[in-house]
C-alpha cells in the first residue's frame, strides 16, 4: 500500500482524482454522503476521455469518525458546504497530514486554515470538465490538470514548499497533469478571471461557452468583467497583464463547447457557489476600493438565481 | 360617427385602447396581420378588470392601402417593427391627421418624424398590463393610464399643443385615464427608469416584480441601475430627483405581482424590444459621456437572450 489518502466529497472532482490516485496504488479512503451505499457495494466507474476504468472495490465511509488518519486529505466538496469541514477533518489528521482543497473561488483557505492550525494547507485549482452523472459514476469529459499552491496566512506567497512538492509528486505519479505555483492568491485570481464571467453568464444566458464567444458584443462584456477582476487582483499586488485576458479569450474561443460547473449545478437544482466565486471577490474589491459594477451585478443576479433556482 | 381613428397593430395595447375608442362612439379602423381573418369575422373580445365587453363587429384591414385617411392614427406595433411604419402610415394620412405612437423606449420618434414631415406626432406611454391571449382576445389585467406628449425635432419640449389636447380629450372621452406632459423626452426617461431594470431582470431572472422586490440585494441593484438612467437623463437636461426612484420602488413594492411586457414577449418566443429599451438609452449615455456599466451589461445580456430566445 502506498500513501494513505482521504477524499472528502465524491462528486466529479473527488471521484475522478480519487479514483486515479487509487489506481496508481495509493491507499484511498472515500467519505461520501448520498452515494455511500451504492459506492460501498459497487465501487466507482470512471468514464473518461482518457479511457474508461472501474474500481469495483473502494474504501467507503459515511462518517469521518470511523476513517483512519491520513497522510493526505483531499477536500472536494462544494464550497457551499465548507462550514462542515472542521468537524469532518479532525478525525483524519495526524501530525504529518497535508490537506488539499480542490475548489474554485476565493477566501476558503483563510477560514479553513484557522481550523487546521499548523497542518499544511494546499489550495488546488482544477482545469477539468467532470461530472457525477449517477451514484459512483463519474463522467470525465475533458481536460484534467491541477494547479497547486500552498496557503499561508493572508495569502502571502510561500514558494514551493516540501508539502507542495509531496502533493504534486503524488498527483503526477497518478497520471494527473499537475503544476505548482508559488503564489496561491495570484493563481486564484487568475482562475477567477475566467470563472467570474463564464460561470455566471452560462447560467444567466442559458448557454455554453461557444454560444457566448460567438456574440462579439458579449465578448466585449466578458472582457469588461475580466478587467474588473484583474484590476482587483492588481490592487492586491497580483498584477495580471491584459495579455492574460486576451489569451484566455482565444483559448476559450478554441475550446470544445463547454458547460461550466455552476451551470451544471444550476441545471441539476443544486446550490451554487455564489459567495466563493462572486461574493468574496466582490467584497475583496469593495474592501480595497476598486469599482466593479459588472461583478456587483453578476453577484446579485447569481444570488437571486441561486435563491430561486428550480429544485 | 365620431372621429375617424386608425389603429396599427392590434395586440394588448392597440386592441384594448382601440376597443375603448370604438365603444365610445369613434369610427375605428384596425390594421392587423396574423389576426386579420379572425377579427374581421368575430370582432374583438376584451376581458378587463374594469369589466368585460365584446365588439362583434370591427372594421378590420390587412393592408394599409385599403384603409381610409384618418383624423387620428394610433401606432401600437412593437418597436422592433418600426421600420414598416412609413409605408403603413402614408395611406392613412390627410392634411389634419395626428399620429400617436404608443411604445416604450427611446428614439422611435426622431426616425418616424422624418417620415411624417409636418404631421403632428404625439408620443404615448402606457401604464398598463394588457396582453393579447388569443386572436381578437385581449386580457386587460391591471392599470391602464396613458401619458401623452408632443414630439418635436431633437425632443425639444413643446408644451401642451392643440394636437395634444385633441388626442387627450379623445382618449378621456373613451374612459382612458390620460395625462399630458410638456416634455416628451423627460417622460420617456422617467418611464425608462422603471422599464430598464424591471423588464430586463424579469427576463434574466425569470421572475415577476414581487420576487425581485423581495430580495434586498436585488433592490440595491435595481436602484443602482435606475441611478444610471437618471444620471443620463440629467445629462440631457431632464433632471430626475432621487425621490422619483424611491417613489417608483415603493410603488412597485405595493403593486400586484406584475410580469413586464418584455417577459411576456420572451415567454411567447417573440422578438424583444432590445434597442428601444436598452440599446438606444445606452448609446445616448455613451454619446454624452455618462458611464452606465449596469445598463451596458443589461443591454448585452438582453441582446444575447433575444438572439437565442426559444422560438
Amino acid at each position: 500500500m502506498g500513501r494513505r489518502i482521504g477524499v472528502i466529497g465524491v462528486g466529479g472532482i473527488g471521484g475522478y482524482y480519487g479514483a486515479l490516485l487509487q489506481r496508481s496504488g495509493q491507499d484511498v479512503h472515500f467519505l461520501l454522503r448520498r452515494d455511500y451505499d451504492h459506492v460501498r457495494q459497487n465501487g466507482l466507474v470512471i468514464q473518461s476521455v482518457n479511457g474508461d476504468f472501474a474500481l469495483p472495490q473502494v474504501q467507503a465511509y459515511n462518517r469521518a469518525e470511523v476513517m483512519p488518519p491520513c497522510d493526505l486529505v483531499i477536500v472536494a466538496i462544494k464550497a457551499t458546504e465548507n462550514h462542515r469541514l472542521p468537524s469532518l477533518l479532525v478525525p483524519l489528521l495526524h501530525p504529518e497530514t497535508i490537506v488539499v482543497l480542490l475548489q474554485n473561488g476565493l477566501d476558503a483557505e483563510p477560514l479553513l486554515s484557522q481550523a487546521l492550525g499548523t497542518v499544511p494547507l494546499i489550495g488546488g485549482l482544477c482545469f477539468i470538465c467532470t461530472t457525477r452523472i449517477a451514484p459512483g459514476h463519474i463522467h470525465h469529459q475533458d481536460y484534467g490538470s491541477v494547479l497547486l499552491a500552498q496557503y499561508q496566512t493572508g495569502y502571502q506567497p510561500c514558494g514551493i514548499t516540501p508539502a507542495l512538492v509531496t502533493v504534486a509528486e503524488t498527483f503526477q505519479a497518478a497520471g494527473i497533469p499537475t503544476e505548482t505555483s508559488e503564489d496561491l492568491l495570484r493563481s486564484r485570481w487568475q482562475k477567477l478571471v475566467w470563472n467570474i464571467p463564464f460561470n455566471a453568464l452560462a447560467v444567466i444566458l442559458n448557454a455554453k461557452t461557444d454560444a457566448l464567444m460567438a456574440d462579439p458584443q458579449l465578448v466585449d462584456l466578458i472582457r469588461d468583467i475580466m478587467q474588473e477582476v484583474t484590476a482587483t487582483a492588481t490592487a492586491y499586488g497580483r498584477e495580471i497583464p491584459d495579455q492574460f485576458i486576451a489569451d484566455r479569450l482565444v483559448h476559450t474561443q478554441h475550446m470544445k463547447p463547454y458547460t461550466p460547473s455552476t451551470k451544471v449545478d444550476f441545471d441539476a437544482g443544486r446550490e451554487l457557489e455564489v459567495e466563493a466565486i462572486w461574493g468574496n471577490p466582490y467584497r475583496a474589491a469593495q474592501k480595497i476600493g476598486i469599482p466593479t459594477p459588472h461583478l456587483a451585478m453578476l453577484y446579485r443576479q447569481m444570488a437571486f438565481l441561486n435563491a430561486h433556482r428550480p429544485q
